[in-house]
């Protein structure tokens, strides 16, 4: 859903978007527009060496928010369903990551040509 | 309502999100959750040397969308709001401009600690 390489598409600020890229970002920002997705989020990616590779048990998402698990399960697919992280059912639990390059192709498709060293 | 020097504070895969942050940064996010606020964004973001610094008046907006030009204002009163972009009105219309920094601000948050070359 979001391309894994970075340089592979224009930017925001390289060239006006697309309506099918628009539509397909759209829905990838709409996961992250909300606080306890993006707190969800930043508790798997944070796991582990270098901010990535690590995954998370559901077990130990669930008591850092005052919700109930459906909820928490619910907060997840929709990060899931836009492409961020994947999940394995192993015995009781489910363990999540991030899906490895997803947050640093968003963050390439943020960035400005001047701040990415091209002249426009 | 984001902070314009990336490295002030911890990426999202850096450390968990707080509270507090994660309602900040979920605001900016639902900005950019709808296609046509991300069309309009780029847009404008595209417009000018290096991709920030120009800007556009909302009469060359409108006509790329097959919507009123309320609906337009509105999507961008949104935009505005999230704290991306700001606009001057000059006699009969307004001016759009990326304000300068958000975007590679919000590039940071999303940048993990392994593409920023920094070890955890």
């Amino acid at each position: 859903m979001i391309d894994q390489d970075a340089a592979c598409c224009p930017g925001l600020a390289s060239a006006p978007l697309d309506d099918g890229r628009a539509a397909e970002l759209a829905k990838v920002f709409k996961a992250l527009g909300d606080p306890v997705r993006l707190r969800l989020l930043s508790m798997i990616a944070s796991r582990g060496e270098g901010g990535q590779g690590g995954e998370v048990c559901v077990c130990e998402l669930t008591p850092a928010f005052a919700l109930s698990q459906p909820t928490i399960s619910h907060h997840l697919k929709l990060l899931r369903q836009a492409g961020l992280i994947d999940c394995e059912r192993r015995g009781t639990w489910v363990y999540y990551w991030v899906l490895p390059g997803v947050l640093d192709s968003l963050a390439g498709f943020l960035t400005t040509p001047q701040a990415a060293g091209v002249t426009a």
